[in-house]
């Protein structure tokens, strides 16, 4: 069993793997940039170290000084997180190099799940529902003409190598394929160092739904349900719940089977999510990516299945079984997750950093609070601006909306702009509360003009 | 429905039920005494009124301005909470006669299990095993003398309108015995009102263990299984957990019936609780009493069931249904209460009130906190000194209690002493890991000298 594992990240996520790790007795060593002295996680580890500047390139994406960290402290693992260095292949390989675990799938499926053609070339083979387009990389123009013709516009053009929204561009006609390729090969040459594009048939109307994968090293590999994210500003996601509003039970075992068949396809260990983007008109799912990490949002699973995901991964990369069969995984009532940013919602998102000057979250029954601040706390302007995750469960969505609603309503968060009164209006809108919405409602409706 | 409730009580439980009524959409009146200005409760009820001064007699205690404060906020209802009018049976029925819903059993309920004698011998007619003891009050001294003879000493001797460890005398011998009644009658005269004294077998090693029943007015009443309430100190609560490590399957469906039993002899409605002597060498369990009202450690019991006990309590008195049936109760993992008191234990359990300098109350997975303390408030002298719960959640007893350790190991309170420091030398203890302890488990092992 692991005995020390250093946390290669900040915030919330990093209280979250300190808290696993008290929970297992498993020593715990954090890293720091020079901006982050006074942050949660630094007090709460069993030890803490400066890796570095305030830039993440310096500290948080630091390889030598986070490797040399480890190595000083005899830690047997190193917990990524999300974001940083969680899809980095290469830190995945040098970890397995200087003898660490990365608390992670192997390089290999890193790598291959972070190459979109790849990716889905191996998921095509893997009998794994894909969106129609291209086999792999765009050879031809006039083969993506042909091809688009084919399918019907309008298509979407992605960079094999972009992410997060980046490196996508929607082709309605010909003359905007043809226009379109050219750019986003020329962008994802620039900014990715990787020129190829592929396309596929555009999906408007989707809902964006996503199965949490665990595989051990044993050939185990279970699912634990899906996850709704299709709440989402500009790609991001604000809230996201589990079950999803929009799945039949049909459906859903179907989904379950095929985020198991794609985690298999790439011999993953772990907890992954298997992403699909839901035709939530025609009932079809097909893939869109797989995150080779813990993901912001897993704590809705965690309340509906009763798993410690965080727990898990960490018995995994001890090379133990997981701890549930399928058969054994149950799922009881619903929850809902609201990422509450430390940003001016009246004011298009505008960050808000500063000192928190009090600070009192919600408690009682079916709330959950993941957060790394706390009173006098000052939320440096570097990194990330969600500060909190507010979780509710309940025995249905109602209860899980009211209680939502109702812990919401009585966060104290001063000194600084949230996003708390978005999420109340958000959750008193009438598409949210019937569970009818895909990923451009945010477009669709104004949430904070009333 | 109930549409406004008044919240006749102060602290945690205020705060527990503003929340449950804020999730139902039922608005919420707080009272409170001259000390109480900056509690909690009062912040976040919808109005808030001066009900008196300081000493509970005049405030919390107070029907003439609890009554008239109902009245003139136009509340349906009134909720008492636990403690102050929870078990007052006259308070009862005064809010019956000026037309306020009490949310509690009615006065008769109340009355008769308030009443020991009486309930002892309600129970026996129902078939709810009782301890071996007299039938009724004791009408003379030869009479108690034959009887312990029979049964064999120690005897207790127990005052019928005592409660809370007061009234209440062991005898070794006949002796003790003869003098021990007389004693009992002339303090019950004089605190209680009533000199009525009876007596019973004295079981030394039992575990508390207790049935939480609900209750509707269509005659349906249920059990939500049990709470482990054994270790205490003078009689006082301080860690409780569900299920019990001394129950078997068997013992369980029998105490769950036998609640239900006792519940419906008194044709009781709402959340009660119905507590037994468990005679965990030999199996046995006997009625004690039962607490009409609902109880502090009730969180443990919503933990595992995900039932909302205060929700209920409100659905019932509004005449609605229970919203499940016995059948549909399902209970999943294990929950443990830390009580966290305004006390210092390294001084004798010493009251520590005074002003809260820091706060931050742990979260993450399986953590709820219900507290009605924030930074910078003052906790008053003058009243109970529970001022946080903390519940954890896990799938095993092992998770639910090393969590709670990583929780109570995060609870920042400063200012004042408080008894976290008890609760992680307890959960250290080997007794107490292994399950294997009585009500005596505070007076055999000295938790804090280390």
């Amino acid at each position: 069993m692991i005995k020390k594992i250093l946390i290669a990240n900040r915030g919330e996520i990093a209280v979250r793997i300190i808290r696993a790790c008290k929970e297992l007795e498993i020593e715990t060593v954090a890293v720091f940039s020079e901006a982050d002295r006074e942050a949660l996680h630094v007090q709460l580890a069993d030890e803490a170290y400066c890796i570095g500047p305030t830039a993440s390139k310096d500290s948080y994406l630091n390889f030598t000084n986070i490797i040399s960290v480890a190595k000083l402290t005899e830690s047997d693992a190193i917990h990524p997180g999300y974001g940083f260095l969680a899809e980095n292949a290469d830190f995945a390989e040098l970890c397995k190099e200087v003898n660490i675990i990365f608390i992670g799938p192997s390089a290999e499926a890193i790598s291959k799940m972070g190459t979109k053609d790849v990716a889905r070339e191996t998921m095509r083979e893997a009998g794994v529902p894909i969106v129609p387009g291209s086999r792999g990389i765009i050879e031809s123009i006039d083969d993506a003409k042909k091809l688009a013709n084919e399918m019907g516009y309008p298509v979407i053009i992605k960079a094999t190598a972009g992410g997060g929204g980046k490196g996508i561009r929607v082709a309605k006609d010909e003359q905007a394929l043809v226009k379109g390729i050219e750019i986003t090969q020329q962008e994802a040459a620039t900014a990715f160092g990787n020129p190829g594009v592929y396309i596929e048939k555009y999906i408007e109307d989707f809902r964006h739904v996503e199965i949490q994968v665990l595989a051990d090293s044993h050939g185990n590999t279970i699912h634990l349900g899906e996850r709704d994210c299709s709440i989402q500003r500009r790609l991001q996601k604000l809230i996201e719940e589990t079950p999803s509003p929009a799945l039949t039970e049909e459906i859903r075992a179907q989904m379950g089977d095929a985020a198991v068949k794609a985690a298999e396809a790439v011999a993953y260990t772990g907890a992954g999510t298997v992403e699909f983007i839901f035709d939530h008109v025609n009932k079809k799912y097909y893939f869109m990516e797989m995150n080779t990490r813990i993901q912001v949002e897993h704590p809705v699973t965690e309340m509906v299945t009763g798993i410690d995901l965080i727990k898990e991964q960490i018995k995994v990369a001890s090379g133990e079984k997981l701890s549930v069969t399928q058969e054994e995984v149950t799922f009881n009532g619903w929850s809902i997750e609201c990422r509450i940013n430390a940003e001016n919602p009246e004011k298009n998102f505008m960050p808000s950093p500063g000192k928190i000057q009090m600070y009192l979250p919600p408690g009682g029954l079916g709330v959950r609070v993941d957060s790394a601040v706390y009173p006098g706390y000052s939320i440096p302007p570097y990194y990330d601006s969600m500060i909190a995750k507010l979780i509710t469960y309940g025995a249905t969505r109602e209860e899980a909306i009211s209680r939502m609603k109702r812990a919401l309503s009585e966060f104290v968060i001063e000194g600084i702009s949230t996003t708390i009164p978005f999420h109340l209006r958000l959750l008193e809108h009438e598409k949210f509360v019937s569970g009818d919405f895909n990923t451009k409602f945010l477009e669709l409706h104004k949430v904070m003009e009333s």
